[in-house]
């Protein structure tokens, strides 16, 4: 078979990744695939910028078209990034017969459906392994691993970033804004970290995997988030003192045909396998009817991890090729989407109040939780080692999010409750 | 397309669970692969047993020959169990054409690559997920998530009863014998439980995931395996003090082109991913040159976990019928197979020697140490709690195999040690 000719488009960290392992991998891979694979076209913002990789310059070039219009590429390999220009350049590439590995989310998440119904019109693989959670191969896990079952739950910290941060805000007990300064001198967390502690990084990403876990398009819009900008070392003192690690979760749930997606701080209980994913690292906590808890752990960012999941699904693609079948993966999504409704969305919360230090507070408070039938689960009152005032913990039974909001608008107008501190979700 | 016929040669535990799950998810499984799965026959040992499930008596056989020269049945589901006769009956349904889904690690471990030519030759598929790791997709992580990586170590909890006796060993300070007891009578042990136990079991799922791992055929002989059975309590409650945990681990590692594969009770430092796999629960740990540390964990047997990986399989042959590429995954196993001398494994040991408690005594035995080229992490010495002697406590730095061999030769010809108490690898 003749070499398989690879167009690739960027070549920050995760591009020269891809260009190493090629290179360096290139007797695995055509022992594997049966053909060489061979980077054609690189394209760079600036050609005569110096590389950490050797390259010939003769392969560099400035302009897009030279690559997507280039009768001779096979694949168009995504790294660049960005949206609305990139999403034009896969399209017109698939319109051209040449199949596309991306690794961008963004992209994904907002027009995954539209991409992969082009992909099938020309009969063209779109992968997108390393779009999510870096060098774990969860995406395969779920189209292929777990095909025959039914996902009844999954949990995610896929962002690096804020994990890093909230690990060591629990580890040293510093502060969000003094690990955040460390984390963006490390290079862990962009200038402008909005879109990492935001939680929208997270939210993409999430999209991906109910798509694919929940066999729905699910968009983004359908995914609930909150960030970890204030969280403070106080609440992660409290949740480590009751035996919980406070995470940045994805969580995509379903129940019968009916599901919900969510990005919030949580507090995981430290028995539970993913409360212990630490730093920068990932990991992807899969619940199956029929096969149970499993869990996925590895480098979510990176430029050799990324790139080996690129690779992967380069690898994918010429085996295809080979056998004359891209194009061809199945109907991935062919359910209805059906989102729950706050009613029906359930989860054990965990609460912190400042209260007025005097007798009946906490009577009245345990009343409004009884009124809207949120049971309780814990309750602690202690002198707030501060303030001339009260503090009072509470963790919930489960309790419907509508629920919930109804108690916290009570609160709001209760004169005994000083502030409502903090607000989790309880995991584990 | 028409249905898939499918021939399930057993119905215990994880036949049951086939069946259960092909006939409940069947609405999911034909929107992903545009068929219907029938399973249509099944191998029985006694068709007029009580079961738990309601399944036609017309299906049920006592005759394997019926399935197996059925020319109506596409696929063969084995979860009989057995090596020479079971091997016959795959052999003989692969030379009709009929593709095979089996969970048999003894089988594959042994003649894998015998079955899988045959499959070849004859345009068939042969998968066997639920061969290792029950529930956990680890064989097509390798295959497929690792193509583009070089694999350097596998490390595996891949037998659910020894990380049971171990954790509760761990967790409860109980005895072996206690724990073995309390596993057989769970059920988690068997009454004879010496393929388990003697580390025979892991060897032969760590031969089927080196052999992926490593691209080359690896045969069981190849495995160094040394069971649980003389764990000591003792033995645990030294790891933990010292920040340890100890597990049953299968190791298979790799440098250049050279490899080893061990399985053997291992000590492995509390902060390692796979130092808090506990109970029944199986963990995959995968490093690989370009992703760095990965690890896949879920549970290792059961019968719906089990379940879960061969009907996943079976997706896999029915979506590769409808295109019409059976038999074609390519080559997986194309790398010679070097294995590494005893001279050129290199890992810490934890030594525990009971020794006379006079003047010198350490001296001698840091002195063989030094003789063999041995360098020494920590040294602790204590009198012994129970006899009237000292016991020495060791962690070597990185020491060949060979090397310690000589060490622990020269120990057995040395007055002052009165007992090797313990020797275990250190692993994270």
């Amino acid at each position: 078979m003749k070499p398989i000719k690879v167009g690739l488009l960027g070549l920050g960290t995760v591009g020269t990744g891809v260009v190493r392992i090629v290179e360096g991998h290139q007797e695995d891979l055509q022992s594997q695939t049966g053909s060489a694979i061979e980077i054609a076209k690189v394209l760079v913002s600036n050609k005569s910028k110096a590389r950490d990789i050797s390259i010939d310059a003769s392969k560099l070039t400035e302009d897009p078209w030279e690559i997507i219009h280039h009768p001779d590429i096979d694949v168009i390999v995504e790294v660049m990034g960005g949206i609305e220009q990139t999403k034009q350049y896969i399209i017109e590439a698939l319109s051209r017969g040449k199949h596309v590995v991306t690794a961008n989310k963004d992209l994904m998440a907002l027009h995954g459906p539209e991409i992969l119904a082009v992909a099938q019109e020309h009969g063209c693989d779109v992968l997108y392994e390393a779009s999510v959670a870096g060098g774990i191969p969860i995406i395969r896990t779920l189209i292929e691993g777990f095909s025959s079952d039914r996902i009844t739950k999954i949990m995610g910290i896929v962002n690096g970033t804020t994990n890093y941060i909230l690990t060591k805000m629990s580890q040293e007990g510093a502060s969000y804004s003094d690990v955040l300064k460390e984390a963006q001198a490390l290079g862990y967390a962009e200038a402008d970290p909005t879109s990492d502690v935001e939680g929208l990084d997270a939210a993409r990403k999430m999209t991906i995997l109910a798509t694919l876990g929940f066999r729905a398009n699910v968009a983004l819009d359908d995914v609930s988030v909150q960030g970890i900008s204030s969280v403070s070392r106080e609440d992660i003192q409290y949740a480590k003192r009751l035996g919980y690690e406070l995470k940045l979760l994805g969580i995509a749930e379903r129940q019968d045909d009916e599901f919900s997606i969510s990005v919030q701080p949580t507090m995981v209980k430290q028995t539970h396998p993913i409360a212990s994913v630490n730093g920068v690292f990932n990991a992807v906590y899969v619940h199956g009817e029929a096969v149970g808890e499993t869990m996925f752990y590895g480098p979510g960012a990176g430029g050799m991890p990324t790139a080996t999941s690129i690779v992967a699904d380069l690898v994918a693609v010429v085996k295809n090729l080979k056998l004359g079948v891209n194009g061809k993966q199945g109907i991935m999504t062919y359910k209805e989407k059906k989102l729950k409704t706050d009613e029906q969305i359930s989860s054990k919360y965990f609460l912190l109040l400042h209260v007025a230090d005097r007798a009946g507070v906490l009577a009245r408070i345990t009343q409004v939780f009884a009124d809207f039938e949120v049971s309780l689960e814990s309750v602690l009152q202690q002198p707030n080692p501060v303030n001339p005032e009260a503090e009072i913990i509470v963790i919930t039974h489960d309790a419907n999010k509508a629920a919930m909001q109804k108690v916290l608008q009570t609160f709001e107008e209760l004169d005994v409750i000083r502030k409502v501190k903090s607000v989790y979700r309880v995991e584990g």
